[in-house]
C-alpha cells in the first residue's frame, strides 16, 4: 500500500473523495513529475540536445504543476475545490502537451522520452478522473 | 531594477509582454509566495492557532501554486500560453482566497495576517494584469 | 518497476550510481515528502493542534527538503557529488528530526504521525546508504 | 521596506536574528531561485545551447536549493538551527558552482549569465554572512 493511502486512510477528518483514487493520482502526480525532470536532465544529455528545447521545457513546468498539484490534494483540511479543479485543469494541459511532445521522441528512438510519455499520459487520466468527480 | 527585469531584458529571443508588466508579476509572485509562508508559520507562532487551521492551510497552498506560476513565467522559451493562463487562473482564486481570509484577521488585530493579504491582493491583480493581455 | 528506475535505465549517458540504489532512494524521498505535506494537514485537523506545532514545521521543512533532493538526485547530467552529499546530509538531519517526533506522537495514538515517522525513518536510511558511497 | 522584513517584523514570536540581515537572506534567496530560473530558460534560447549543458543543469540545481532555503528560513517557530545550517552549506555550493560558470559565460558575452551570476555571488555573501553568526 502506498505512503499516499496509508496517510489518508489515518487522515484523521472527513474528505470529500474515494481514498484509492485520490491516493492513486496523487502518486500519478509524484511518478510524472519524477519522470519530467530526470527526462528534461536526459535531454540535456543526448548529442542532439539543440532539437529538444521544447521538450525540455515543457518537462520543467510539468514536473512543477504536477508536484505542486500533489501537495494540494495531499491537504484536505479546509479543502478548497474550486483551487484543486484549477490546479488539475492546469496539470491536464501540462501533462498533455508534454506526453504528446515526448510521444513523438519516442517513437523517434527516444526511449527515456517514452518512458516519461506514458507517465504523463497515466497523470492526465488520473487528473481527469478526479475532475469527473462533484468534489472537486 | 529587479533581477526578474535584469533577466527579462537580457534574454535572447522575443517575448509576447510587456517586459516591466511581466517582471512587476514574477515579483508580486515571489512576494505573496514568501509572504504566505511566513503568515503561516507565524500563525503557527499564535496561541490562538486552533482558529488559523484554514488560514494556514490556504497560505501553504497559495505559496506553492505562487512559487510554480512564478517559475513557469520566467521560462519564455517556447511558451505555452494555454498552460500560462490556467496557472494564472489558480493564483488568482488562490491569492482571493487566501487574501480574504488573511484580510479578516488582520482586522482582528493579526498584523501579519495584514501585510499577507497585502501581498496576496497585490499578487492577485498582477495576475488579472497579466490575463487581460492577448498574449496569455 | 517504478518509474525513477525506468528513468535511470533509459538515461543516455552515465552515472556513477547503482540504478537500483539510486531509484531507491529518490522513492524514499518522495515517499518522504508526500507524507510529510500530509502529515502536516492531518496535524491541523486534530482538535489538540495546538500542541502539534514543532510537528506541523517539522513536517513542512522535510517535505520541502526531500523535495529537493529527489530533483538534484535526478539529474545525473553534469552531477555535482558535493552539491548531492550536502543535500543529503541536509535530509538526514530533517528525517531524523521529523522522524522522532513524529514517531513520539505516533506512540501516543496519532495513526498519521507513525506512518510519517516510517517514511522519514526509510529516507533517512536511503540517504545514508547513499552517502556511504564513494561516488556521492 | 520587502515583504520579507515586513513579515518579520509583524512575527508574534521571537528569532534569533537580526530581521534585517534575515530578510536581506531571504531576498537574496528568492532573487538568485529566479535569475537562475530565467537562465536556464535564456540558455535554452541560445543557438549554442549545446555549449550550456552544464551551466542549465547548475541553474536548475541552484533554483530548487534557493528556494527550499528561503522557505526554510521564513519559518522561525520551532526553528531548528542545524538544519537551516545544512541547507545555508547547501546553497553556498550551489550558488558558487552556478555562478561562478555564468561569470565564465558572462565575460563570453552572455548577459544574463552576467546578471545570474551577481545574483549567485550575493546569494552566496548573504548566506555566508548568516553562517557565521552564532544562532544558525
Amino acid at each position: 500500500m502506498s505512503y499516499a493511502l496509508r496517510m489518508l486512510e489515518t487522515y484523521p477528518g472527513d474528505f470529500g473523495f474515494d481514498a484509492a483514487q485520490l491516493a492513486a493520482a496523487i502518486e500519478a502526480l509524484h511518478d510524472c513529475a519524477q519522470a519530467c525532470t530526470a527526462c528534461a536532465d536526459a535531454c540535456l544529455a543526448e548529442p542532439q540536445v539543440a532539437d529538444l528545447v521544447a521538450c525540455i521545457r515543457l518537462n520543467l513546468d510539468c514536473a512543477d504543476v504536477c508536484a505542486t498539484t500533489a501537495r494540494a490534494l495531499s491537504r484536505q483540511t479546509e479543502y478548497k475545490p474550486e483551487l484543486a479543479r484549477a490546479l488539475l485543469e492546469a496539470c491536464v494541459i501540462a501533462c498533455r502537451a508534454c506526453g504528446d511532445m515526448c510521444a513523438h521522441h519516442g517513437e523517434m528512438g527516444m526511449e527515456h522520452c517514452a518512458v516519461c510519455a506514458e507517465a504523463c499520459r497515466r497523470c492526465a487520466e488520473a487528473c481527469e478522473a478526479l475532475l469527473a468527480k462533484a468534489s472537486v
